[in-house]
């Protein structure tokens, strides 16, 4: 077991309706060692890769994605939700649904921060669905830019946005792949990793 | 002049309204090598105080938190607009207004995560008519913690926020404070912190 699974098993809640609360350390709390810690394991799983920019989504992508790019050097570009006005009206777009609120977003980037030139590293907290992953993809994808690798906290494995972005061929790295929780005895299971690599 | 200020000249683009962009190395894409810089200095001029705790409001302050955290090796706990799902409902609540989005939010903070024993460094991007901050300070009044101290990137030194917080006697620490700026001509006149500290 790894350390996030091990945190997760020590301080994350498990809820009825497959809900897994970890924000007292990854999502409203945050535990800047344990995230210093995920930077130096998505440094080693993307070491071949050449990476000049990492991308995440607000708002809980953002404090991961700060940390792990002071290990890869590299400034962080993030998705904001909805049209801000002091933003230019030369962004990429794309549509998100998020399972937490219930709700669509638009996300946008703008035309300034992502480009042909930028091999990108997509950070984010949680993976369940994908939604918000296929919209940073598509962004990534507008500006001709190259996904080299993505990289997710906790990903619940028992949704099909894990197994479909693998289908695409993306290196997509989990820290912690759940595969089923109990919310009657607070049972946690994670995926085997080890066959895995 | 510091580094802040000098970046702002280089980066900082002039809009009308007073509108400064800083969007490519402070609120959109992110300079994480400067976001260091800024940790150093308030560790710096923080350093008399005993701070167990960063409070931010998410999105963009969500980022600096992170990266100045590290330098007071304490957790981030970032205020989250509007009511999530997950969570709980025993939570401290504020009202905010924002001035970028022209409308009202309720910001909230589980009470699992602050209380009477926190001292608490509050950190923002921007400080301008200052409503996200007395948002964030009652939220820490509520809880019964204490504000040892409030870290700025930029102030907007023409609007009232900065001087009534510092009225209150807050020690309120902005890296650079723009008294004018001139979206015809691009220029950003900065105050002279100088005789103030």
């Amino acid at each position: 077991m790894n350390f996030l699974e091990e945190r997760i098993l020590k301080d994350g809640i498990v809820k009825e309706g497959n809900v897994l609360k970890v924000d007292s350390f990854l999502n409203h709390q945050m535990d800047i060692n344990l995230f210093k810690q995920m930077g130096e394991e998505f440094k080693r799983r993307f070491a071949d890769k050449n990476i000049n920019k990492i991308m995440t989504i607000e708002a809980s992508g953002i404090g991961i994605a700060c940390v792990v790019a002071s290990y890869f050097d590299v400034p962080v570009v993030f998705a904001k939700k909805s049209q801000s006005i002091n933003i230019d009206g030369d962004v990429y777009v794309a549509e998100v649904e998020s399972f937490t609120h219930k709700n669509k977003n638009q996300v946008i980037v703008s035309k300034r921060f992502l480009g042909p030139e930028d091999h990108v590293l997509i950070i984010d907290d949680f993976l369940a669905n994908g939604c918000a992953l296929q919209g940073l993809i598509s962004i990534v994808a507008q500006a001709g830019g190259t996904v080299e690798g993505i990289g997710i906290a906790v990903e619940k494995g028992f949704q099909s946005g894990g197994r479909m972005i693998r289908n695409l061929g993306y290196q997509l790295e989990s820290l912690a792949i759940v595969e089923s929780m109990d919310a009657a005895t607070g049972n946690v299971k994670f995926r085997d990793q080890s066959e895995v690599e």
